[in-house]
């Protein structure tokens, strides 16, 4: 295509998750044309990432700081943890905006199929954590798959002895979700857990 | 979502062609988790683009060196230049491995709507190239729009006194296509050019 360098370039972004050779070509192309306005960006947000990249030492979030921006954040409320299987599980948490507490990483979720165990992930860090008291609510919030709700409940075991109150996300039909469309599962659980008209 | 850096990181992705809030979150999370394998050679891939990055001084293309690989490579043809509107398409005819020749990239096509005039392209540079003699067939590899033959006309028409053959890239049907699903145009195209059979 061109010089070595240029393909270097291309290789790199087609190997990001959603870009494929055709489209990273298209970005390569457009880095190279906006070099003010695209490339020096991206190389200086790169470098900035990298030099500062971090995991926090308390709940396994991902940031350019230690303790993390949401660990160190004092307006949030510390008697609540919401225990998720991965940090993008921790965005997605974060964009609702809903939840005012702490959070904790586990890096994962129990797979006896992938060779998985407790040990691999920081399910031991947490239950220290949560040890130490001032914690009301953990809410286990991993994802509603079989492996995610194995995690739920293994952490659950672990967390018996402890006076806190543990919760799950709530199951059931999906925002804008029609019954007709609905996987059986999802319905199952939707009306296993019915709630009175308010 | 997280801290500024992530942030910034995540919106120069956001920006690339292809890449949406979404997808450059997912992008961001990966490099986040893959430092050693995708952030640094992203980050090192980056850095020698950027400060080699050139323009041909020749014919236009966008290199880590000028003159650009094509234009130094003594294998190539020097008789033959084909002529594009932008280095996407001089890397789509590289791609096909079928010209051996030169090229002369425009910088864009003629176009009143957009206000782009001849004196706006490389046009003039094309010409010096030209009368300074040893090209013996130029290539007018327009994409074939509107105003790619409009482009392609108005340099049939500078290059006219020059002892040269000017050529353009064959309309017709595409590998794989079906005449009842052709649009018109290219149909009466593909008429007006067939050929004997052979």
């Amino acid at each position: 295509m061109a010089s070595t360098e240029i393909d270097a370039l291309s290789q790199a972004l087609a190997r990001l998750p959603g870009l494929g050779p055709r489209s990273a070509r298209r970005a390569v192309l457009h880095l190279l044309k906006k070099r003010e306005g695209a490339l020096i960006p991206l190389l200086r947000a790169l470098e900035s990432v990298n030099e500062r990249l971090a995991t926090c030492s308390v709940c396994g979030n991902v940031d350019t700081r230690d303790p993390c921006s949401i660990c160190s954040d004092p307006r949030r409320d510390d008697r609540s943890i919401a225990v998720v299987e991965d940090v993008a599980d921790l965005w997605a948490l974060e964009r609702s905006r809903l939840f005012p507490g702490r959070f904790h990483v586990l890096g994962g979720r129990l797979s006896a199929l992938d060779g998985v165990r407790p040990e691999d992930l920081t399910i031991d860090r947490l239950v220290t954590r949560i040890s130490q008291g001032g914690v009301d609510e953990v809410v286990l919030a991993m994802n509603a798959t079989l492996e995610g709700q194995t995690t739920a409940h293994y952490i659950a075991d672990r967390l018996e002895n402890f006076p806190i109150r543990l919760t799950q996300l709530a199951h059931g039909l999906p925002v804008g979700g029609e019954l007709d469309y609905l996987d059986d599962g999802t319905l199952a659980q939707a009306l296993r857990a019915r709630r009175p008209v308010s």
